[in-house]
């Protein structure tokens, strides 16, 4: 079966990420790939890897009835034109912040104040390994964001299995990509000013605590870092269980959490030269890693899990809710196994 | 229809490549992945991205029969055993240069001496933009050079179009990534001494020299540099033709020559960043760019060809021949569109 | 005046950033350079920015009498030649780690078996700003680690004025670049496996943690990444005091710590696109930034302190201890301020 | 004795180098830095390795009496304000194109129309190795550009002991960094965009051409790519010469032209990993490395040079001309040896 799907904001990273994702998928068939800068240009114009499809920028105000419309837009924009992504389509992707939070008040603590708050409780959060049964027949669903989506499955088995009752005090020290702050540029993002960085970007206050602390049900103590690389994000989380744990119980616990889910790695010593997740290993694909390492001496749990910020920290996160939503086979596009060697890439 | 492969040297680069090419490939099945060094590991160990692959590394002395046998060996292994990969298999697949050379006067002149020189005007050079026909149920096929392959496809509708009558002078500067120099490391190698380099390795006297001249007929003066980037080849022809030509001219050459062809993109100006070929744009796919510049004032025209060496350049390039050789879609498994952003990766 | 110096272990990264120092200074000359490996080589063969330096490597078993002879070998060469070195000089300066800690009990608890224990407790650790005054003199000199540097630099104003009692819990997550691995090589320093990497390499158990725990009277809980950069250590401390402290509190701290030292940085906020310590800022320099933040609603201090690990992480800090082992100016020969723009270099 | 010196232009890449340059030299005080659109903002502001200068941009309309003027403002600034800058200095620099070309015709046949073209037969251009002489005592001096100056050094041997006649094909292909695109940013040098790139940016037409026009004698087949390195310009000259050349005679020809040169240091084979010019081992200094290969097959040489383009390439040789204009010792304030290991940095 074909599903129509098309794609609103699709000049910047994220968006050209979604159309190649779509392009190659086996059920989904491109309508429109929306720009208000880039009217009528090629898609190719934007992204060179999809020179060869035949398909020009259209204007985001005049959309096709579609199956299913991703909104790759910036924060703001979704809540602003919500009434039309869901008169063209069935199934709305949003992959902004609009629609992750689940009350108004939690919108704003973090943000600016919603347009549309009676849309938060409406709306499905997509982190499948979470709650993909939510997703099935989603009609409005906010696409996890990246640093949460790579913080989430680091601990979530921790929380599903009793490692941590909530009460813990948690660091989660996150390392990203340039990618993360988009196509536009600006002198922090330029080459010259960007490469070779370690560079605090969010100290404190980053508002994916937001999605982390409502899913987990804790807060985290949260701080990232801009890294050299362009795609990836890696989150390494220093946990302090109040109960000793042995390797065995958290290798049952992450296999309890993830031996059936399709995008979810684990990485937990071994041999060779990638050892723990690495966002490298999992660039330009829909996997997560996740692996861990005991430190005895200081009561401490050390837990890593990386993502390629593009792929499952988003367009290809929303793809996958995407499947799930409509009843198509979860892998679904999202098959690409990755390069290697690469270089985060 | 599933063919078996067997892949002669799994470990390195160019073997991890090829097994995920084929793990991913519509009609062939892994037999064996071989190595001497890593025997009964998984090939995840040596390939983080095929970690799902359920595969570990044998003997390459025991060779199971199959279809089509790659060898991703060192140069000098294949003529060695050549007679063991042919037992095994009815197609062999070569990715050294043991069996690229037509005659064994040329290989003496750029290598040191071959074991089986009888067997180089049997065995087929695989660069299927020049010479598909060739290839069609080929039993011993000698996957093209990576930079020989970049410069060829570059300077070929030139000749097959009379552009040169190759009495002209020849130019070639090509820019190489980490992965030429395989995954052995050496001081050379290492991250602190060759990251950020422009580093002339290979002045004068490159042995692709000697593929580029078999097949255009004409010899080239080819230098090299490393540059920082992991997979990629960037080949710059300057080229000095007796008769003034067109931009028109250039189009209709390069048109006429690659218009059929399924992994050869022309890129020439237009808009946006991607004006001209890139290894960046090609990163992971098969596909090579090729493009052109006139500089009237120096009577010159400058040609610009870009692939991904472990792709289009080595792995790609001899599954795009085996697809021929034995009647597969010529495409199959080599869709790969690549990404956007990227790093060359 | 001018003072005698030799390095031992010329050919390393350390040793390379030793002579360039050493050269450039008011008050050394450089008396020998030693290798076993590229004996009678030029020192110019192995670091490419001192070839117009007319200095051949000389035998290490053949050492001339000198003022000061700092000793740039791999852990555990120290401790064997120790009575060499003091024969041959009045001042010996070790960067390793084998003369770092004070008692045999801790060597052993994080190294393997000390052959001269009863020096632990002559020899003097260098990190100026902690104790300038027990340097004076010294005769031998332990040049502190690097990410130990960086972590000190960061923390030690919080116990020096009473933010910390030392029994809250610290942790302290280091990025760190490849130059920390030295001049060697192997597969996973090679271009191809390093390059974009975010890996963890030691996820616990560094043994940095030693001489921090040394020095702050607590323990910490230490991880680190590479990343990719070439030189540099990036750490980030959360740490949790018991009383919620002010922003002005930690100025007030910071500044009564460091404001006379010359090699110290506070960088906290402000405008423009270096707003934290990074290590790109100070990239060939021996300074360090140091910064933090509040994060109020997890009562949490972020911390952050950059160096270059080849500079106040070994070779630079090793001359600052020289400096004031002799009397010398203490920033003699260090005062290069770095580049802008420069990539982490 | 002390020069007073001012920099037009603080903010950018360049004028920060100056800066920096000026900060460190023995007989230069810094006036002023002026900046339009950050008066009153430290210089650290803008370049944070220059944090503990006590110094601030001002206007640049306000221009105090100085000795020397560094005028590092885009191209065509500087023929619009000469007056101005001729009145506040005894000596001007002016590191743009605006004065590089001897006459009017050749200006306009490259750029667009010069307001002051009587005065560009008074400026001198900046290469000492070059023209030397012509510099002491000069009133205005136009700072050679990075492309030219690599390209210059790298063949003027081969013109002043008559390897070449002049007309010979000589095809230039230049590698550059990021810091040629200076600090303003735009999507093509966002580091997603930027970053691993092979990519040319001047295909055809660079205006450097017509500086090495004008001192060579002869036109040159120029290509300009981008590469990933942020400091660094490598000239490969692929030059042919009617005459057999052999290695003896070049060596003749290099050491001739340049064994008393402080900052051109020969680099033509011999072992390590250093064999040629690279932009890594001359990163941060003003040191131009220079060297060259035989290739008897194809009746070619090749050429090598590799500067720092903001050094060598603009601020080093500012200041270098600064020196000679004022009877400065030559290497004052330029005596930097560069870092090794280091990411070209």
């Amino acid at each position: 079966m074909t599903y129509t799907a098309s794609v609103v904001g699709g000049t910047g990273f994220t968006g050209g990420e979604l159309l190649r994702l779509l392009a190659g998928h086996p059920e989904f068939e491109i309508e429109q790939a929306t720009s208000r800068s880039k009217k009528n240009k090629t898609v190719g114009h934007s992204h060179p890897n999809l020179r060869d499809l035949d398909l020009r920028f259209s204007d985001p105000t005049d959309l096709d009835s579609v199956d299913v419309l991703f909104a790759a837009t910036p924060h703001g924009v979704s809540m602003e034109r919500i009434d039309d992504f869901q008169a063209a389509a069935d199934t709305v992707v949003d992959l902004s912040a609009d629609f992750r939070l689940e009350t108004e008040a939690q919108y704003d603590e973090w943000y600016d104040g919603h347009s549309r708050p009676e849309l938060l409780a409406e709306s499905e959060y997509a982190l499948p390994e979470l709650n993909r049964e939510n997703l099935e027949g989603a009609e409005l669903i906010a696409s996890g964001g990246c640093n949460a989506t790579a913080t989430i499955l680091g601990l979530l088995p921790l929380f599903e299995n009793d490692v941590l009752s909530g009460d813990e005090r948690i660091v989660v020290d996150v390392k990203v990509g340039s990618s993360e702050g988009g196509a536009g540029g600006g002198p922090a993002s330029s080459h010259p000013e960007r490469s070779g960085v370690v560079r605090p970007y969010a100290p404190t206050g980053h508002r994916h605590e937001a999605e982390i602390e409502q899913f987990l049900g804790t807060g985290v103590s949260f701080t990232a870092h801009s890294v050299d690389m362009i795609r990836g994000a890696s989150a390494t989380a220093h946990v302090f269980p109040d109960e000793p744990v042995s390797k065995g119980d958290l290798w049952g616990a992450y296999r309890g959490s993830y031996e059936d889910e399709p995008f979810v790695e684990l990485v937990a010593g071994g041999g060779g030269v990638y050892r723990y997740p690495e966002p490298k290993a999992v660039a330009g694909t829909n996997r997560a890693e996740v692996g861990f390492e005991l430190d005895p001496g200081n009561k401490r749990l050390v837990i890593f899990s990386a993502i390629d910020n593009m792929m499952k920290g988003s367009a290809g996160q929303a793809v996958h809710a995407a499947n799930i939503a409509l009843g198509i086979e979860e892998t679904a596009g999202l098959e690409f196994q990755g390069l290697h060697p690469v270089g985060a890439p």
